[in-house]
């Protein structure tokens, strides 16, 4: 088609409000248009692109015997009171009446519908194993949209449901979903995304792994072990301390300690070190503001998923009033009288000689002895992992930490949804059984975004020929040319004759315009009709990555374009 | 693929609840599965059959230089408020808040969206004309849902919206359009769609059309005149009723008529025919519920639509209270005293010697002349256009009214939205307009089960081939014979290596069973491999419309096949 009548504007400023690159350059190019917080209108290029991924994504799925289904965006709530997750999930759940009154949610996951549509045709063994996916639009009320695409809130997403009658079975087809999306990361032209160990999080069930394209700007953190090529989500990642008890515990001794507050004051106050501390962190659950002590080594951060998980319930940062019996800043394990639930992390199992709180103001407490200071303790892990840190498959000291954009999950959801829906089948002895689930998903926005965040340049993106919005860029320069332009028209038809999907800018604008348009579309490949190279007798190739310059003669120039593209495509 | 894997259930009995044929063929059949009221989920037959309307659908549109984009289902209030329609739409529109309390809608037409999106784009007139396109989910919230897929609450729509510099170049575009979507019908195998004027409703603008197929089922009422073509929809046509004084009006008289409260009861009391009185029909506004007496010719009914597009608001029929005025079954048009609004329908218009309500418990009066005994009274078409009525066109008595459904619209909006949300471009003069638009309509899911209703019998869908779920049922009847078995297999390779879409049923069931799934899944033809079969070296081959009743020999049985279906292809 041609550039000039493409909907959308095209601009050179970075727009203000986008930090990321993806979002600064989806915007500039005229792929997309804010509506409202998370919520975006895609004009046509990325509309092609968003298709291109999502062809790629029903082969994959179909190839691993995938039927394509479609559930509802508006769900009735009473499919979700079923599954527990009415109730159990917080705001991000659009919950609200329809004109009867009937209360509804709008599907930000379709674990339920999936259920419902097969609770009945699944009912004996000899349907099993069979997985079902859909290509649909989802909306997740989240608290922070950011980041463009990335983190959205109405988005379009491959979901899609497996059914079991083994455990091992459901393991072999996560295996092969495993290797698919594998596949389909490879042919949207990532093929270093990695897949790490995550947290379930509120989809229940117990292994699942999310996969990462590592890239300073994502939002995870993932710990790779380069050792052991151990690789999971900081969620999810176990953390490891060691400790040997170098000298014998001094008695627990309480200090005055004036206006010491924070961690940091206190290792400054006394002179230790943040790993010699006890430290409290306190929390409040979100139903009731009841209190959780949590106490932890005093150079370790709190990973609030492992806390929230074995806890059960959603928590938030304490803030301590005067009646909770808590004293701000002081609060150590010995003497602790406020009614809270108390935990401790691993880390501090079996120290000695630490410092910590006296549960009185402005006193602090040297020598703790976990063992001999508090009886009974269970010990459990909360903490963050650390660069460095010990590896949890190694056990070296391995540990790195990068950042990460989760572009697809695999889960084993066991039989959370088939148990709470009621849904069962009779096997091959007669007995009544729950089925066992998988479910796998890939946001496609994101997928887009994430593409464009490693692909880039600072002109614009660079886009993998199997989900460019079109595979060749056709520049007339200087349109006003006769010759330039009748051959250009000529170039564009044959090319357009071959099957290569072209835009073409004819124009009668500069050159400079021109390219930094083309850049901004961040087609693969560039044809350049000028003057100059009319005269010469060529047309100048050059591909987007600016891994290949060429030219061809005018007479060839379609055919050996067009063998350029074939040879892309087959990569 | 194999049956035995398809997910979904098939059987015999027609559902209860399922009204039209579509509806219950579509549930019998594993197509569809009911979520909630006027909520569905796709199995993957009815998925393959929406997705290939939308192949058609996007060709079609990208033919008449559309672009795809997308619109999100979720929009914020906001945008439905510059246009006004916030407020005007009923309930509907979904309307709800989200987490941060922002009114939100649930997007059930894009036009804002649209004029959203190209706002800032279309600023000078050398960007017109354009047109942009999405297929996405939409949300309207019915009051009564029915039919199955024809009308819902939740459906995939393809939606699009042209903007054009002079109401001259829109009517060019929307001419382009209208031979668009009777391509669009023609290739989903229902050429016998047919277009008629209609009323814009909600939609705003002048010129509207709707496409509807002509069944008994039908929801809307078509006025169609063979004699001229003439074709609107019963909500549009204008009624035109002849009237010649033939005799001396008689004083206006009152007349005893006790109990006598319906025309039909006044009539028989009377001895005199409906069309020789003025019937009262009382509506009350729904925002204040004042009253709305409309006088009409006894024998007519109201078009409330065009009684409500003259009115401006929104009524319903009006219940008579004490203190109102009005006298119940005795409403005429001399000495009304009540507080209403009173309308008087053109069928009345000259009329003489009609029998009317006296305003007086139990009287009516005879003698009624519209002329002589009412005053300055404007007239408007109210009435519904019956059955050998008069053709507005070409003035004959050759009016027949046809029920159908509608499965495309397209509207001539004018500046309705472009000026309520201020987008303006700059013309050649250096002056600044406001763009002319137009919008277009398909409804994806009631195309398909438009089709399924015209093309089906008792035993299932009869699937035109573009668009069903599969080209090829085959069937191994006793694949429970090796040799039947081998065959089937070795067919059922080599017809997918032929490219086509193959769905194939190997279960070791009785031929009964086998043949009434293949009816219920509706595919155009189907081949059976049997040990009958085998024994004279070939395989039946029919037609699901049993046009085709043919036979192939084992070896060459492939290729024939593949023939057919080019040839089918091809119409």
């Amino acid at each position: 088609m041609k550039l000039e009548k493409l909907v959308g504007e095209r601009f050179k400023e970075r727009p203000s409000d986008c930090v990321v690159d993806s979002h600064a350059l989806m915007v500039r190019g005229g792929y997309m248009k804010y509506v409202a917080n998370g919520i975006f209108s895609s004009y046509m290029p990325l509309k092609r692109i968003t298709r291109k991924i999502e062809a790629i994504l029903r082969e994959e799925m179909d190839a691993i015997d995938g039927q394509e289904v479609s559930f509802p965006v508006v769900m009735p709530a009473s499919l979700w009171e079923e599954s527990g997750r009415y109730g159990s999930i917080g705001k991000e759940l659009v919950r609200f009446s329809d004109r009867n009154g009937s209360p509804v949610v709008l599907g930000m996951t379709h674990e339920e519908a999936a259920v419902q549509l097969v609770r009945e045709y699944g009912n004996s063994y000899n349907k099993y194993p069979f997985m079902i996916y859909q290509i649909q639009t989802k909306f997740r009320d989240e608290a922070r949209p950011k980041s463009g695409l990335i983190r959205v809130r109405e988005f379009t997403m491959k979901d899609a449901y497996s059914f079991h009658t083994s455990q091992a079975d459901l393991e072999e087809y996560y295996d092969r979903c495993h290797k698919a999306y594998e596949r389909i990361f490879a042919r949207a032209g990532i093929p270093e995304v990695v897949s790490v160990a995550s947290d379930s999080g509120m989809m229940g069930g117990s292994i699942s792994h999310e996969f990462m394209l590592l890239t300073d700007i994502g939002e995870d953190s993932i710990v790779i072990c380069p050792e052991c090529n151990y690789r999971a989500n900081m969620e999810a990642a176990e953390n490891i301390t060691e400790y040997t008890r170098t000298r014998d515990s001094e008695p627990l001794t309480k200090v005055s300690t004036p206006g010491v507050k924070t961690i940091e004051e206190l290792c400054s106050f006394l002179s230790v070190s943040e790993s010699d501390t006890c430290k409290a962190v306190v929390y409040q659950r979100n139903s009731d503001d009841s209190y959780v002590v949590l106490f932890i080594r005093g150079d370790l951060e709190v990973n609030e998923t492992k806390l929230t998980n074995y806890l059960g319930y959603d928590i938030h940062p304490g803030v301590i009033d005067c009646e909770c019996g808590l004293c701000a800043g002081y609060i150590g394990p010995v003497g602790l009288s406020a009614k809270c639930t108390v935990l401790y992390d691993s880390s501090l199992r079996g120290m000695n000689n630490l410092v910590c709180g006296a549960n009185e103001s402005e006193y602090h407490c040297t020598g703790l002895d976990m063992e001999r200071d508090l009886a009974n303790i269970e010990y459990h892990d909360f903490a963050k992992i650390k660069e460095g840190g010990i590896c949890p498959v190694c056990g070296k000291h391995s540990v790195t930490i990068s950042r990460g954009i989760e572009v697809g999950n695999i889960f084993q959801l066991g039989t959370k949804y088939t148990k709470s829906m009621n849904m069962t089948y009779t096997d091959a002895e007669g007995n009544t059984n729950y089925p066992i689930m998988g479910c796998y998903g890939i946001g496609v926005g994101r997928l887009a975004a994430a593409i464009c965040e490693v692909h880039h340049d600072d002109y614009g993106p660079i886009w993998p020929i199997s989900i460019a919005p079109w595979q060749v860029h056709l520049c007339a320069v200087r349109s006003d040319d006769a010759e330039v332009k009748a051959y250009a028209n000529r170039l564009y038809e044959e090319l357009t004759a071959h099957g290569i999907e072209v835009i073409y800018d004819d124009r009668n604008i500069s050159a400079g315009v021109m390219f930094s348009d083309a850049d901004l579309l961040g087609v693969p490949y560039r044809a350049v009709v000028s003057p100059r190279n009319m005269k010469a007798g060529i047309v100048e190739i050059s591909s987007r990555d600016k891994s290949l310059k060429s030219s061809a003669a005018l007479d060839t120039a379609a055919d050996e374009i067009a063998a350029v593209i074939a040879e892309a495509l087959k990569k």
